[in-house]
């Protein structure tokens, strides 16, 4: 890495049983891979399955022996230090130290390791897709500040953990955009920085509680490339006001690893990266050449592996017990420490109530008694407003009953509606922005491609992920679809961010179809565990934020107009808390109108000028598919019953809606730019033009005869 | 910008018209944005709406008047030079340009601008999600390079136009990753410079061919601050290897315009960034302030501007006849110009006549006669192989035959299987890694996010913009979700890029739910003119690529998966190619199974056990719902035909199958990792388990009573 400091060996206290540990965790490594292996090869990056573990044994032991605070009896505990390894595909690592530490995870689940069903206890936040982790420990550094500032008092720091990162070489050259060195290598080409705004943003927040560990094993990587590469890694944390650090023999130095970490945690202003030089699949008989990262170890070599760590060959699976010994001692340790914070926090509750009362609430997941109250609540004579607007007025009138909501927007604050009056900037206090007490987080401007969206996503996941916080995070809908990677892992990772996402459809009007979403909603209503509201008007927005916030384990998506709707008739709160209710009813109907949104409130004027003709129309507003599917079937038929044919309206693709109604009315294909009035004329979508269609598909099913059964009646359930 | 060069006045003839030319532009924007924002303020961004167009008006009429090399008779003449405008929010100048240049674009077009059905000829790429028309412009770059060095010949310079971006400053501090200046503006944490993927690929790609002009009117930037950012944009497109020009005084020094762009055409193997100073708003009362970029310009400023530039305040979009006439001369050399190479095209067409012929085959987007030949063909009985393989073979037999083939990986080419073995890398000479005359792109292992597939789509999009290109590009399936941003714009702007999506469902297997699709069909499925194919087997497979290639207005997603496929009995290019088509028929039968890609073959498994029951059952692949919504309705009745329920299969989210059956089986929720057999097992997608569905489907059906209507007669049609 060349800038920085090297460190070189101070004091450091060896253990007997360090040696023996180490060894383990390689041909533990080695051992898990080969039997996952067995049959066929499913590792698609064998360079990183069990070359990275075997090489970075040594600091995973130091780091877990030495460093990390936490009970495995108890991976809740509130004040643990969070570890994050951002190469999911290194996660043997993991798996093989929470087992040795003592976590609910056995050997058999380690034999079963990419089974179906094996188990994941003491993961922080899943990663996987490379890029995701480190911005989630930037999000879990940037929580443990502010919780920090918040409730820490004098004598009582209550809340004070680390959180750790580990990436190795391949990452990092994603990461710092390193070109793919065989094929670009050029002369002066090969340096191209490209810096991680989520490492900027960790520099600029000071966030000294983020240790990051660098495994620089050089995989494809010769000689004084690799150099030229790791130079440029040094000087761009350093200017990115991160502290770097270097331990040159990652691979036996263990002192030298100690006091990196050490000199890591004693920094408190700025993030640590760590750079370890390490040897990949140390102990094999490639150890450090391509052999080792091209293919899974041989089983010669692992014989070979286990004969020179002192293992017997013919054993698979060993662990000493002196190693889970000397692993018990720190497990042990962890309890301790946990105990004491418990004290602490029981003595802390004494001097403090209020404020021990609401962080054992937020720790808990709970939020604030009657927070509902403080819901806006609309009558239908209430001004039409836009619903990005209520969704401000939601958050002006939480943000002071919730503390637990923090957030903010990319850099569209101004348009998404999302800054409450009097909040102040989640900033270090030094910049003079703000402090961080503060909930607003300005995720600014940074990057092509508005990856500052997806940025924001991932940081909002490790926000979630950390507890007691409740993240928001905002733009404009056709730009969550850039967050696509991060939004898939917050529904998969069942953490809640609420994204506030403005400008919902074609009714932005002149920025025409480039920003006119058609086939986002179908996207994000095909994401298990993902709740995609759109309200129609100041009721359905409460609801919205109601239910998001009460689902501790799912992230929702907040589509919201950029122009005003009326307040229907019929919403409250609590009807359309349900997913989806019966805006307008009438008795032996000729046809219903599902609708949701901006679009309601036409398929309510439609519904009069079919009155008017005699065919008399129910009109239900569907603003969450995946709370009314989780409603009972007695209710959900109630509400699209049989008996008429359902026509579906939403100004985007229909693609979807044939689940909920027989016939679907929406944008044939993409939106168009004008004045927003003009472009739903333009596609039909007036009240008029629907009062046609409604007729067409009346007529329709008055010829076809039989009975028109609701398309929830069906064959079977997934 | 500091680093770099600053030009002087050198050679430049100066002409009477300049300066009328150029208030006219100036006064133009004023009027254009005045008329649009009538009524109600529609521009969301103002700051870049008419002031940074009166700001580059200098810039734009030196650009246009003496280098631009186009015909504005014929937009499309194949060698004109290329101009992006990337921030689509600053059109109004790209728009008065053309209209000034005699394009098919009338005044009553102007007044018209940000309204229905506006006009848009001229335009070489759709941008305007900011990031986007940067990327492009590599990609217009690349193609340039690439058919100049396969069809140019000693004497017949045939391809040589340049591609001209503007940017302004908002664009680039985005794309280089400032801060959100007045927000984080602490001490040293300004300048976390995040450089740009593509513009480090062309740099490194050596695309003197490329000029960017940058207008550094430093919107929202005081003082020192915007020197020191500057500086670094500098430093940075040196390091790069761009070259990087400086115009001090971009408001009225023509000269250095000038000169800078002729200095810009001379370099010829790096890209040029010139850095333009001007005055935002320039001519306005409050030019330069935070008022001009704030809001819209004012009625009484622009009296004043008009009055300035010795205009009548009453008259709104008034051109001079002079200013008309000096560019119809310029449009008159524009049009000798295409005469001149016409003539050289012709002659070069005596002494290359191969060339010739294949040269404007390709120009006229037409492929090589009988290329349908080659598509590799299979009979039921050849070997099941994994459709990525399949993919490869055909791309092996069609390579040779179309050389408008061009493309790669993100890095994932041995996975993908995308790399055709005599294939050569386009890359530089001077690297020693391949030739422009090359074929195929490595898009690398570059950013954090996976930003490399959006980058990657993007800068397709731009070599399917040239023209005579047909792009392909590859990655997992799952991640083309990340170029989702790229996706769309390609079907909106109908350009035809090809991406290879491997790894398609739960059949990857141990990789797991991080890396299986579940939303991803819906959402690509919902895209307007987006072709997402998902074959069955070897014939399906090779109508895919036919469709695609025959498709020269739509971009098409090939989804293939990892393991491998048998080949169905009747399964035939002709069958697949009409998107959908009977793969087992029966006649009166009591269930429809309909079906794609890796699932079809587990329904003819299903409807063979349901046989043994005595229930008769068709199965019916549906590669293509876009494709086969196009065939007329009569064939689609008769592949989903009424009279019997219909089932649909795929291992993905089931939104969607709605519109094409009755019942759907499908993922409950996310994938599950293990091996694929056991991941496919889990979830019941087994021929045992899918023929107990079908019977479930059978009986409930019966049960019903009635007649069971396809779902695809309907009241109405979009």
């Amino acid at each position: 890495m060349g800038v920085g400091k090297t460190l070189t060996t101070m004091s450091f206290a060896p253990q007997p049983s360090d040696a023996a540990a180490i060894a383990t965790i390689r041909v533990l490594a080695a051992d898990v891979v080969a039997k996952s292996n067995s049959g066929h090869p499913v590792i698609h990056y064998p360079d990183v399955a069990e070359g990275a573990p075997m090489g970075m044994a040594p600091a995973a032991h130091i780091l877990f022996s030495r460093f990390v605070n936490a009970n495995p009896k108890n991976s809740k505990w509130f004040n643990r230090d969070r570890f994050v390894l951002s190469n999911g595909h290194a996660c043997v690592l993991q798996y093989t130290m929470l087992h040795l530490l003592g976590y609910k995870l056995s050997m058999d689940d380690l034999k079963a390791f990419r089974q179906l069903d094996s188990l994941t206890p003491g993961i922080e936040v899943t990663t996987g897709p490379l890029g995701q982790g480190f911005a989630n420990s930037v999000g879990i550094a940037i929580a443990e500040r502010h919780l920090a500032a918040v409730y820490n008092k004098d004598g009582f720091e209550l809340i004070n953990n680390f959180t750790y990162g580990n990436y190795n070489f391949l990452f990092w050259a994603r990461l710092l955009g390193a070109k793919h060195i065989p094929v670009f290598c050029g002369d002066g080409c090969l340096m191209e920085g490209v810096s991680s705004e989520a490492a900027s943003l960790a520099g600029h927040l000071q966030l000294g509680n983020l240790i990051v560990v660098y495994d620089d094993n050089h995989i494809s990587i010769d000689g004084d490339t690799a150099c030229a590469f790791t130079e440029d890694v040094g000087a761009r944390f350093l200017s990115y006001g991160w502290q770097v650090l270097h331990v040159d023999n990652g691979d036996s130095d263990l002192a030298a690893i100690s006091n990196a970490i050490a000199e890591a945690r004693s920094e408190k202003n700025k993030p640590t990266i760590i750079r370890l030089r390490t040897t990949i699949g140390f102990g094999s008989k490639e150890q450090g050449t391509h052999g080792v990262h091209g293919a899974p170890l041989k089983a010669d070599d692992i014989v070979a592996l286990k004969t020179k760590f002192g293992f017997s060959p013919e054993e698979k699976f060993h662990v000493s017990q002196e190693t889970y010994d000397a692993y018990a001692k720190v497990a042990k340790r962890g309890a301790a420490a946990e105990e004491n914070w418990n004290a602490l926090l029981a003595s802390y509750g004494k001097k403090y109530p209020k404020e021990h009362a609401e962080l054992t609430r937020r720790i808990a997941g709970k939020l604030p008694e009657g927070w509902q109250q403080s819901l806006p609540v609309y009558k239908s004579s209430d001004a039409a407003q836009a619903s990005r607007k209520l969704s401000e007025i939601v958050l002006t009138a939480l943000a002071p009953v919730i503390p637990d909501l923090m957030g903010g927007s990319a850099d569209l604050t101004g348009s998404n509606l999302t800054k409450v009056k009097s909040s102040v900037d989640f900033q270090p206090p030094s910049t003079g922005l703000g402090t961080y007490k503060g909930t607003y987080i300005r995720y600014g401007k940074l990057l092509l491609f508005r990856v500052r969206e997806h940025a924001m996503g991932a940081i909002a996941n490790g926000l979630a992920a950390y507890g007691g916080i409740v993240p928001f995070v905002a733009t404009f809908l056709n730009f969550v679809s850039y967050a696509a990677g991060a939004v898939r892992l917050s529904a998969l990772s069942r953490v809640q961010v609420i994204w506030v996402a403005t400008h919902d459809s074609i009714g932005l009007g002149e920025d025409g179809p480039t920003h006119q979403p058609v086939e986002t909603n179908a996207h994000f209503r095909a994401i298990p565990n993902l709740a995609f509201w759109r309200p129609a008007d100041g009721n359905e927005t409460s609801a919205a934020y109601a239910v998001a916030l009460k689902s501790t384990h799912t992230p929702s998506i907040l589509s919201l107009s950029r122009q005003n709707l009326p307040n229907l008739e019929s919403s409250t709160i609590e009807h359309a808390s349900r997913g989806g209710y019966v805006v307008h009813e009438e008795a032996n109907e000729d046809l219903t109108i599902v609708s949701c949104g901006s679009e309601v409130s036409i398929a309510v004027d439609a519904a009069k000028k079919l009155k008017e003709q005699g065919i008399k129309t129910r009109v239900v507003s569907l603003p969450c598919w995946l709370v009314f599917d989780q409603q009972d079937q007695e209710y959900r038929l109630s509400v699209l019953r049989s008996g008429a044919p359902i026509l579906s309206l939403e100004a985007l693709s229909t693609l979807g809606w044939e689940r909920y109604s027989h016939e679907q009315y929406g944008l044939p294909s993409w939106g168009a730019s004008g004045p927003y009035q003009k472009v739903y004329e333009k596609f039909g979508i007036t009240g008029s033009n629907i009062a046609v269609v409604g007729k067409k598909v009346v007529d329709f099913y008055k010829k076809k005869g039989g009975e028109v059964v609701s398309p929830l009646v069906k064959a079977f359930t997934l």
